[in-house]
């Protein structure tokens, strides 16, 4: 299996509306995409500081599923209207478990 | 349940025997640390450019869970001995799902 995480900061400016849509569309990707195995999402909890804002983690069964997601049509529109404008910084890690 | 992940990216001068040690040594957390409920870690796949260069993705009852986890001596000594002396970025979320 191959587990996907991805870490985003928001910007400064970005709203709380912005931030809920982020979680929103990305609950739309389990079911888009066909490869996804599990899925889940959410923002940061508040426990430690200095963390980044919101994480996703999702696991598929090989490179070829992560790359099928990655590049699915209806991910990348929900990347580029929803997390581009508020993203500050991405750290991402794939691998396998 | 929270889910902890946490990507690393490691200093130029990092040898491959001191990342391969960073997998020995989280290896041994699951049965270390009581509350640990899943616990999952590796280096990237090298499928992505600009990826971190390890993740941690592990998953607890609640938040108390998390922090027994982060406070455990037995950890913190992992972290200092084998993470700290080649880390050279560190990014984290803890989530609920």
């Amino acid at each position: 299996m191959i587990r996907h995480n991805v870490l985003f900061s928001w910007k400064p400016e970005a709203t709380e509306e912005q931030k809920q849509q982020v979680s929103i569309e990305l609950a739309k990707l389990p079911s888009m995409v066909a490869s996804v195995r599990a899925f889940v999402c959410g923002p940061d909890a508040g426990l430690v500081q200095g963390n980044f804002d919101f994480a996703v983690s999702a696991d598929f069964d090989d490179e070829a599923g992560f790359l099928a997601y990655r590049d699915d049509p209806g991910h990348r529109e929900i990347v580029q209207r929803y997390i581009t404008p508020i993203l500050a910084q991405r750290a991402a890690v794939q691998f396998e478990f």
